[in-house]
């Protein structure tokens, strides 16, 4: 396992975690921590789990007295063109990464479970609900905001952790347990990253070897976008133009866009500053990339 | 005070609640109860408590080991040319009420507390949403719907309680508890009455005496309806009809709406059985009130 993929190490016993899949089991089992003065960690994932994710468990296992690990590939926030039925599934495996973690619990509710017959209700959040991926993804944001409720609702009171790759998500969800009184601590933790750059997603196992090589040019955006700010460019279009002509660049890639915005509200930025953030998506082989870096730390490549 | 009134009595010592502000105060003063073993019950309210509150407080210390009634205005819910403003408000005697009665806990936050600046979520509950009052006003349920998601997630796992003449608003709150795991026990309490049948709301001190004397035709409506089912009539729209005719031969009242629905989803029902449910609403005065019974199950005149 190359450097950057090392897992966290822990000192916890490695044993299978325990298995639910009921809002009702989990809360009885959070419920039962918290009564005996633990801290909750939840790592929210659609499994398919790789270094990144492992990492957002070891955050959670510094912070946490008890960690759940949810699995669930949530068909509300997938458009209806879109990967749900291609998302990659491998529960076994992920099961066995999180025994070897040493995590508490791994929720793992069915799709029915989750959202039986007569489901209703949405949870929506309207604070940048048209920029870059809500606006490439219609609904994708609403799918997200109310699984995340559901999640951290039946899980009470908790530490929550997310990749800093989804950073609008990570926003959003911000946003919904800040407005809902959810209760819920949100943690962002760093991008995980090959060699070479490329952001870990379990989707980068969809692509081919050349489309695995062609996937670079996102992390290399963010780069060169760095590198230009760094020359002393803070026009935000001009850095964001830098970026996508280097996803421009690659013949297998399909821009989605590239924007340098503010980090917290997402806007776009007429002049950046060392904080701002840089995004960027692209299609390449049919599979939906993003990635994104603040200028002033881009993506370092170990490869 | 009127035999419809009597309070529940309770052996509780009197004592003033324990005033709470903040989602994070409920939060704990909750999880302490519940880590002690106790059941959490919870009143949510808009204040101006009459003994239609007081009933469902009664029914949560019957239930609950710690009662806490939440107070509070909520503008979301209220639509643009409603009345927020004149909504009636009373704070002193609801918390006179409150220690008289031994409730453990008042939740009263500012409405800045709970719509800060920024704030940008929404709980949208789709079922239903064209129906009667949801028809009659735009963005109210969505109002209700987020306002008791926050009341629900910051006191934790609890029993709720709510009252039958809101009984859209009751199925509404317990589809987004199912839907959102809130893990809530919803309770809906009998509404309780004037001994002319006027179902108590708050909005009842807005009338004069003679409005107040014509707002007898909701209840009066309610009853012709039933009358009419016992004699045999089981077409929906005509003991609907009915019921509309009653309000229609009041000069001051204005007929919003008549309905006989199915009582788990609201919508309108062609041939009415015993557990149907008529709906009626109307504007007295510029008043809005709403009052609601089961064919079969009729307001009980006491006076």
């Amino acid at each position: 396992m190359a450097e950057s993929h090392r897992l966290p190490t822990t000192a916890r016993v490695a044993a299978a975690p325990e298995l639910l899949n009921s809002p009702r089991a989990l809360r009885q089992l959070t419920a039962s921590w918290r009564a005996a003065g633990e801290v909750v960690g939840l790592v929210p994932t659609m499994g398919s789990l790789h270094a990144g994710h492992l990492s957002l468990v070891g955050a959670a296992q510094s912070e946490c007295d008890r960690v759940v690990v949810s699995i669930f590939i949530n068909p509300l926030q997938f458009g209806v063109e879109e990967d749900y039925l291609d998302y990659p599934r491998q529960f076994e495996a992920d099961l066995e990464l999180l025994s070897e973690m040493g995590v508490d619990a791994c929720y793992r509710p069915e799709v029915r479970t989750m959202y039986p017959d007569g489901f209703a209700t949405r949870v929506v959040v309207e604070a940048g609900s048209e920029l870059w991926e809500a606006e490439r993804r219609p609904g994708h944001f609403t799918g997200v905001a109310t699984v995340v409720t559901k999640l951290l609702a039946a899980t009470g009171l908790c530490r929550a952790y997310f990749g800093e790759k989804d950073a609008q998500q990570a926003v959003l969800v911000a946003q919904l347990v800040r407005d809902l009184d959810l209760g819920a601590t949100i943690s962002v933790c760093p991008t995980v990253r090959e060699p070479d750059g490329l952001a870990l997603s379990s989707r980068n196992v969809l692509l081919s070897a050349s489309g695995r090589r062609a996937a670079r040019c996102l992390a290399a955006s963010l780069i060169e976008a760095s590198r230009r700010f760094d020359s002393g460019i803070i026009s935000g279009p001009e850095l964001a133009q830098a970026a996508s002509e280097v996803i421009g660049a690659e013949p297998l890639a399909s821009l989605d866009y590239a924007g340098v915005v503010d980090p917290a509200d997402f806007q776009p930025l007429a002049q950046a500053t060392g904080g701002s953030r840089v995004l960027v998506a692209a299609q390449i082989e049919g599979v939906h990339l993003i990635d994104t870096a603040l200028l002033g730390s881009p993506p370092r490549l170990s490869g």
